[in-house]
């Protein structure tokens, strides 16, 4: 059997969250410092990704020894460029001084990867976008989106910074909203720091395979990270991992497999309701099904079947690894 | 021209919002009290349905009094049955102890309707549902949705109770899901003072043709009231009406006209990053100029293009009065 | 190990097909008998769902010994009231002339179902909706397709009829379009031979839990048949079964077993690229390990877990039996 | 007022349609030599895009005779790579044969073009794809979407040719489909006369705004040419423009005005059911009453609006000009 990846998660899967009708907490609030407690119960992760500011008045010290104690390292910050200040756009909001409050927090995000040793910023700006048809100029819009990135970068050399694409939500279109996307504007940045950090179900509810939008950034070098989840393809759901596409997740995972893409893997969901240790306990129990499935492959077969693009042949070969995954489990 | 329908607007349409990003909200925090008053200050309201319990500490004669003083009344009470208590259901919840609280929070609501000498509680159930295949037991969960709905509309003869329903958000699934369905559990409950409250986008986005579901409602003596908004299809964006949908929200209102149901319009939109006064008059200001529309529109021609089913006809009537109706309006 | 269920299909599982682009057809015409005899190689199979009329010249003493010559019973009799003919509507045709014309072919449908000895007249009234927003009267439209439902059946009182309703295509918007407005206008036709026809694809694509609408038609004693496919939600793709949906799929045969419902196992499959027995084949080894993974499954446990609405301790229960079925088939 | 456009259309407008239902077609079959002249009885109409192979027996004379009597000019010729020989791929069929019959197709109607002084070649290659998770090895499939344009259009440096890009169907997941992809499969080939036809119904249904991509591939100077219709965002309709999406597509052709684009309004509608003369007047009625709506929309006020991102204040201006623009129709 191969090695298990690294896992890791970010760490909003460890806080409460509110929605637009709950808006007193699906559960009470959870610090920094607590959620980092909270990953470390799970047991089998490695790393997470970090929000950023911390809870206020939690230092960057304390949350170094939360990490040790929790035995887990920084594997990304994301700056919270979606909160109210930003909630008409980070990068592309019409007004020039929140632009530069945005990058700011964006600067001292990228300080604390270097003090934590994290891989990367991670760069997700939900609010970046429009809503309504007419509401913006949309070269003007999308220039502002890359400018923007191309200035935070250009000033972190030895940095990394990840995008997050997303269709939508919470703006109703997004400005980085697919894989392809992404990669035309990371061209036209221009710089070697930039990448994407692909989400398995942002992908999905987007209309892309997953399997393919993951070829596709290695193919270009961008792929430096991902993360999973699940949901009904219509929404971000954020879903436990493994509760709704089996046979999609799997195919993801083989395609990095087949590419040698070695990072780790990440779970980005949101347990609303669910006890959030307990929901990514559960997850990571499924990806090591998972991962044993992808040792009983009959890739060879599989790469014969896809030559022909038989697609019998080559579900009659991932069924048979797929589900019998389990069966040395129990 | 024929009189002018009475406009009104949810509450919340006047509230700040927050999300699970905007965990800081949009804007600051809005009373009760502000909402009545900004509410007042559009200028062509004339009632709002309000959110119950009130803000912290507001009773209900200040709350009579804010209405006057703005020149409204209550046409609906909408308990919050969809916050933290409540997150894993109201009436289907799996606890007879939240259960129990849920219908104390609508048995109070009603009381409010009394009070206010409103047209009805309206229920919204958003958290009563399941999330994942698998979750729940169908059947029981259908038979607490019904057996509660009618615990409490059996409790409060005098009184009228209007379902919204929804597909989904903020469950993944809701149990009230659709027109048919909403009739359908009406049926099963059995009284004659529950309806339901249609809105447009969840009609839209859930795939029904609005229009088709009012129809359908007016048939079976349910549409006890209506709200309006717009958006992208496949989610309850909420946005301004009139912005996406005019000709579907035209044969709407059309709908409703030729079947002389004779509500008040009410907006139910949620402006995250708009001023909610300007909302709300650029909404009745393109709802007037749909009520022109209407005025002009040659149903005669309409009635006899859709006896054949002749849809290029048809629309040519309808682009005729609705691409016209701004015209006096300049 | 319980006992394997009986296994059927569409007829058209084995046909050829065209569509809008390859108007020429994905392969040659396949008659009548052709189909029954590769119906009959699959090897699985009971019964088939037989298209009327058959293909030209083709009577039906030939198709009752092709039938025996292949093994195969016929399940029910699909009336093709989805042809030129009747493109613009069979039930709701604005020309009454083609109304009678449809409720013809459908009368002749019925006798077969009674010389073949089938269970039903399988009713999928394709062409009855509408595409454009204004282009009917939709309280005339249902009535139209209410009305027909019940002088057909009512004409039949010996024979059962099975609507298999589906949100869209080739209409832009169907009549009977999901589960509950089938049982809704059912209630309305006011006959006991009127059931209805689930397909797991249809729900899942109309924003359905196929589980949950399989129960509700169970409670209202309508659940004549079902058939399976699979599809990616957004249309219906007629996938090869257990391709994406395996959750789902494997909740919505757990509901069946667990309401006893002991009906056939049908596949409704377009394999429009695919050999057609091969993906028979395929989807019949996946139900079968389906099946083996219901015997696996811990029902007293998942009760127990759905009592609760515990999403996570369900999953667990569910990924052990459906994560293992494959597992003594290598 | 400004002079109007062109109008065009694809010549299948006036073509008759099979789906996999009405699979003895929606009318009877129409000859190349009859649609043109059907084409020619809209009377707005001045270019049209030709299917080749043109109808059996006909030749290219007996087309440019037809053209000249209806005054018509061919803009593009499409090869119909979508038919049965090529319903397993033309670029990504696995088949080495069936990929170089594809290109001999192509060739010949790069041929077409220069004889009929056409624009470019349109290449939709709806058959390019998979359909199953695992299908394909997706690295594989988009080298071979890529090199087989680049060794089409590297063959004919002295004509253009226009990707039409399609989320899906007939396949369930087309190779070319987003403007994005397209963009960056272009850059990819490497050379300069590829690119691409946008069709606002194909934008609209894969989440884009048709708008931002109409900017984005002007920007990229690859807006070769375009063509309008409506759908209702789940599937690639073809129903006639301005049925349901007024506001969106008034900002389409505001975006292409805004940046001096000066190509054919053409029409890519498929009506199945209705007159497609009628469905074309109609169609250009519409756009002349937005042709008149751009020159009344207040363009100073709304770049104001806009770079303020100003949602409410945008959508005022643009009511007053939409809502406006069939004033002096009447």
């Amino acid at each position: 059997m191969t090695d298990l990846p690294r896992f890791g998660a970010g760490l909003w899967h460890f806080a409460s969250y509110v929605d637009r009708y709950a808006v007193d907490g699906y559960a009470p609030p959870v610090t920094t410092l607590e959620a980092i407690a909270r990953a470390g119960e799970v047991g089998d992760l490695s790393v997470v990704d970090l929000n950023y500011p911390f809870t206020d008045g939690v230092g960057i010290d304390e949350v170094k020894d939360a990490l040790a104690a929790a035995g887990l390292q920084a594997i990304g910050i994301t700056p919270e460029i979606y909160l109210r200040r930003f909630s008409r756009g980070a990068f592309t909001n019409p007004d020039p001084a929140v632009r530069a409050a945005a990058l700011g927090q964006m600067h001292e995000a990228a300080g604390v990867v270097r003090e934590l040793g994290a891989d990367y910023v991670k760069i997700w700006p939900g609010q970046d976008g429009c809503d309504f048809p007419f509401h913006v100029d949309h070269r003007e819009l999308w220039k502002l989106a890359v400018d923007g990135m191309r200035e935070l970068a250009g000033a972190h050399p030895d940095l990394r910074f990840a995008i997050e694409y997303k269709p939508r939500e919470p703006r109703v279109k997004m400005t980085w909203d697919s894989a392809a996307r992404s990669i035309l504007g990371i061209q036209q940045i221009g710089l070697d720091n930039v990448g994407v950090l692909l989400d398995f179900g942002h992908a999905l509810y987007g209309g892309e395979s997953p399997a393919d939008s993951a070829q596709l950034l290695i193919d270009h070098g961008l792929l430096y990270g991902m993360d999973v989840n699940d949901n009904l393809r219509g929404w971000d759901d954020d879903l436990v991992v493994g509760t709704v596409h089996l046979t999609e997740i799997f195919e993801f995972f083989h395609t990095l497999r087949k590419n040698s893409w070695e990072g780790v893997w990440q779970l980005d969901q949101f347990p609303f309701r669910e006890d959030s240790v307990e929901a990514a306990r559960l997850s990571i129990r499924f990806l090591k099904a998972l991962h044993r499935a992808l040792d009983e492959l009959d890739v060879a077969a599989l790469q014969e079947a896809q030559s022909r693009q038989d697609a019998l042949a080559a579900q009659r070969i991932v069924q048979d690894a797929l589900l019998s995954c389990m069966a040395g489990n129990r």
